[in-house]
């Protein structure tokens, strides 16, 4: 272990930095920073210290302070995140945002907001909404997720295919870097080519560069209106098709292009007690429009629509009132609560393919479902060709034999998503989960190349150690 | 001198390596590889060898060889940049991708090209747009620069507001690193969070980094309609408060808002013998909406004309089809031009600042204008805040005289952007031109981290040295 222990010398120094009741120490309390919303008995690890600092001037002290002493740091938003980001696998200190949550300004002239990192990523909208403004970055945990931890992961969801993630409206950063300084990263500016991009190196990075102390975003003009069409097709492979036709032969790019297969719904109806005409379809898009006129916004569902129906399409249900969209999107949302159901054991996945492949990953995700007799329901972003292909564990398999078929079929799966040009993840991140399965998605040049810019920001690898890849 | 130059023997090998039909060392071929758009007798300084390789394989074979022996090598693309990124400012050896200008395919399942780097950019849209697509990236010189270029340079262009800049649109790249690896980043994706995202970090890295071999590009709906509006207003100020107010009030992003002070209309026009009513105008705004329905189209152009009208515009002229269109958009592009009637000898710059903060740059720029006595016309793309103010030579300077003004104006110009929380480049980037100037815009953290980032890819120094910043 190349990393020193934080010793109570250590504490005395913290406590100095950020007072005591900043520093916690206490088994009970900093048991909840040890793990974030992936199962806690398979990656939960517990930090030596965590400190709730409430100025980027204290996180400096306290990263020069571990920098010096060679004690890991791991930064910490709202624990929200997918793939243990926020988990200091080598104990150390945790510094959680929490504190740092404020609305630093609103500037609608500029249509820019100056953020705290702490601040919860949908509270932005609530504030704005009314002035017909937006912050269009939309990962589905908005309700609690930080906006420090949707820059550190690259955040998408459900609107990326219009909207674009989380990078996009990133336009300044204030970051500390794991030598302790404080950098000032772009500005309220919408263009700027002066070197190099640090800033959106930064964005995605999951902590290991730096600590995100400011974040000035982008605002966006409302759509006022918007209409969900819930398409039902025979089949995957007829619903996925439709996805470049609605873009190229319409013009529109919809807000959304969601897909959901059969056991998808099915299962998620169930848990919710909602009906949705699954029965009939192999698997449905939800489709959604936005825009500013009201006639706009039905035109072009209305073009969609029929354009779907021309296509095979088995039927288009409209939506375009607040509470039938509020019913289909749930039953989007809850797909994986309702298979905690069925097995509170589960690999919530997101590779990515390119969009026109994703049919021909259904019959690898049935192949693996078959081998390992797990279910494998598949939804997700169909517009990005970004998917939740989620492998759920057999409630008769033990424990033990479950971590072996994940580890087996996580590979195989990311193998299939690779072997069809795709990816393993695209909006959860590497973290300590994926760290094992780099060499399947990049080269090792690239790979060597990431290692060697961690080591011109971090040469001694004490921001946020063990995720991503290891240094040696 | 650190480098070491050309010699027969390495011109030997260059031959082996590219065949001598794609070796220059005559004095008159390579003398077109000393400069870009920049003014020459300032600027340009020759190569001591030319090479145009054909595949990804010779440029890191060339690559190797310069890296093993110390000799400077400069990507070049189509030349036509504006800050002398594909200058040999120390001599050695241009890799001019001019015959790798393939375009390798177009997957249109998908929704992406796959292009060499030697494309020119307006090439690729005129191959799809019967399809209905095109490439959102759309640098001004879209006719002639390549889209390797674009990429490097990161370019802006009209439409960004709506569209954004080329980094947009690269979901993938090819390049060989300094130490003449080929290394493929990204792919048919539109999402990818797995580790550093240097793809977007080789974009706009001016060639530093690496050379571009092979660029996957996403394309969009290409939208079928347009209305062009010419917005007359008393001043400056009146035109620009009126960006963020068409943006909020009417929920709509047009394809560009452009603005021309008075001189800059004034001039293009005369030059062009062209009759745009701005006697009456202090400043105009250009702004463009596009989208797939006529009516949708028209009926937001009117939205926008009403609401600017109601916001103290003096007039609104409608243009609604090819010919009006092209009529205006040339006045436009002609700006720069026309100057040069007035002056061969200018300073074309793309500083930027928070939108709302342009009319605060006007008095700066008449003071600069007064002091030195020179012509500062201002236009650009208001809708970024990205503004083209250009020093024009006073003919009655001489060239002495002017060269000490144009250092002294350009350092007062970039403060005044800086003082606004702006910065010194926009779209033409920092190269060899602005690169004296970088500790105006960036701090010395920040400096340094780009230079430590440089030294990850480049030990050794060799990759287009002497741009964005030197490394001692």
């Amino acid at each position: 272990m190349k990393y020193n222990p934080v010793t109570n010398k250590i504490i005395a120094k913290l406590v100095k930095i950020v007072d005591s009741k900043n520093v916690l120490t206490d088994k009970e309390k900093i048991e909840a920073y040890s793990h974030d919303e992936m199962p806690r008995e398979q990656y939960a690890h517990m930090p030596e210290a965590v400190v709730t600092p409430e100025t980027a001037e204290e996180i400096a002290e306290i990263v020069k302070l571990a920098n010096k002493e060679l004690i890991p740091v791991t930064p910490r938003g709202a624990g929200s995140g997918l793939s243990g980001g926020a988990i200091p696998v080598f104990g150390g200190i945790v510094i959680s945002v929490e504190k740092m949550n404020k609305i630093l300004e609103i500037d609608y002239e500029n249509m820019v907001m100056v953020l705290e990192p702490g601040v919860v990523t949908n509270d932005v909208n609530e504030l704005i909404a009314e002035r017909n403004l937006f912050y269009a970055g939309y990962p589905m945990s908005l309700e609690t997720c930080f906006i420090g931890g949707n820059v550190a992961e690259n955040a998408g969801g459900g609107k990326a295919i219009k909207y674009g993630v989380t990078g996009r409206y990133i336009l300044g950063l204030e970051i500390v870097t794991p030598a302790g300084e404080i950098i000032q990263l772009g500005g309220k500016l919408v263009k700027d080519v002066v070197g190099y991009n640090i800033k959106q190196l930064i964005v995605g990075s999951e902590g290991t560069l730096g600590i995100v102390t400011k974040v000035i975003v982008k605002l966006s003009p409302l759509p006022k209106y918007k209409v969900d069409l819930l398409v039902l097709f025979k089949d995957v492979k007829s619903a996925i098709s439709m996805v470049p036709q609605i873009l190229t032969k319409t013009g529109i790019t919809p807000t959304s292009i969601e897909f959901m297969d059969k056991l998808s719904v099915q299962t998620s109806c169930r848990y919710l007690n909602e009906h949705l005409p699954y029965q009939k379809a192999g698997a449905m898009l939800l489709i959604e429009v936005d825009g500013n006129r009201e006639d706009h916004v039905s035109d072009d569902a209305e073009t969609i629509g029929e354009l779907c129906l021309k296509n095979g399409a088995i039927e288009v249900y409209v939506a375009d009132n607040y509470t039938t969209q509020e019913r289909i999107w749930s039953v989007r949302r809850n797909i994986a609560e309702a298979f905690k159901v069925v097995s509170p054991h589960q690999s919530l996945e997101d590779i990515v393919v390119p969009i026109a492949y994703i049919p021909d990953l259904m019959p690898e995700l049935a192949l693996i479902s078959k081998k390992y007799d797990i279910q494998i329901p598949c939804y997700g972003h169909a517009g990005d060709g970004n998917l939740h292909a989620t492998l759920v564990k057999n409630p008769r398999s033990t424990m033990k034999e479950w971590y072996e078929i994940e580890a087996k079929s996580l590979k195989e799966l990311y193998e299939s998503a690779r072997e069809l040009g795709g990816t393993i993840s695209g909006e959860h991140g590497i973290g300590s989960k994926r760290k094992d399965f780099m060499e399947i998605a990049v080269s090792k040049n690239e790979l060597d190349l990431m290692r060697r810019i961690k080591k011109a920001f971090d040469p001694n690898d004490i921001m946020n150690p063990g995720k991503i890849f290891d240094m040696e």
